[in-house]
């Protein structure tokens, strides 16, 4: 079934555990493939170029939205993130679902670009304990914790453009929640409107 | 969580496997209520009275709908068919999810009704299948079968009211792709706008 691989958006408040849930996702499903995001930031500790992200120079990444390589790209707190275009286009060609970790406005740009896509949003189980996360992860700066802060609140006035939202309490069944969403959305009759002529019915056929 | 069951209408041609469907989502999930339709035809071999459907004669049928009892009501192969109001609303206020096996005319009319209910149509896995299926039965006189395969065949047109279509092939697997439709339902932001207040999080708040 070629090109029929799902579009999911992930966007999260920092801190609200995207990253285990990602983690949990592509163990359970081999359908599911990670874009890898290309960015100007500092490798925190422990991060990998080419798995978590593409770590670039400003200059280099300059030279690929040049070059048109990006889908979408972004600048906050003075870095770039953007999302490589060839990953995407191919895994989806080849029916995997694509997995994009993005914030609210790369999210609200993938939505124009793909309108099939579909775009959940993460919570973590209450306010409190995403002010307690980005603070207690202990890897950042007070000013980068701050940044951090502001950047969830404006994060949450994205939500209503997101078409699911998730709430990351219990870890497994969050990442159940996001497998019931995909295995849903391929379910829609407006993505399998040649279903009747799959299985050999056809409204105009002879019984 | 008071109204906030979700209406689930599963519409499937004659011979489907719909009533297994039905009777496994109903064992699996204890949140599910099975709506139970009037109708005046003849009960089928096996049938109870209140649980496969409330039998009624042309008469009863006919002050049901005059003392607006029915949300919806069609007339088909002679016989009436209608859903009794009181038990939906009751149950969809209690926080249960309501299943509503009816036949595509009224899944159009409960949608105008309800703009929030789910329409699921479930498929044969061929059409061979689903000949061999009516025939098969063996309970119908020849005349029957022959309605209800002209009444298949229209129900097919109705597809594209549907949101999800799902095939029975495997039993097991198409009692699972609805629940994971309700469950990826019940995660619609648009069913859950008030979620930000409900986490204690405003996006008006202070951090």
């Amino acid at each position: 079934m070629p090109c029929n691989g799902l579009l999911v958006v992930l966007s999260a408040p920092s801190g609200t555990g995207k990253g285990t849930l990602v983690k949990l996702l592509r163990e359970q499903d081999e359908n599911i493939r990670l874009s890898v995001s290309a960015t100007t930031r500092e490798p925190r500790k422990g991060e990998i170029d080419g798995c978590d992200y593409f770590f670039k120079t400003v200059e280099e990444f300059e030279r690929m939205i040049k070059n048109n390589e990006l889908i979408e790209w972004v600048k906050y707190c003075d870095n770039y993130y953007g999302t490589p275009r060839e990953f995407i286009d191919s895994s989806l060609c080849l029916g995997y679902d694509v997995l994009l970790e993005i914030d609210v406005e790369g999210a609200a740009n993938i939505k124009k670009l793909f309108p099939e896509s579909v775009l959940v949003f993460i919570l973590p189980p209450s306010f409190d304990e995403l002010k307690k996360r980005i603070v207690g992860r202990g890897t950042e700066k007070p000013e980068v914790i701050q940044m951090r802060l502001e950047q969830a609140k404006k994060e949450l006035g994205y939500i209503s453009i997101y078409d699911y939202v998730v709430v990351n309490d219990k870890i497994e069944d969050a990442v159940q929640k996001i497998r019931s969403i995909i295995t849903a959305e391929k379910l829609k009759y407006n993505r399998n409107k040649d279903i009747l002529a799959q299985i050999g019915m056809q409204t105009g056929g002879t019984f």
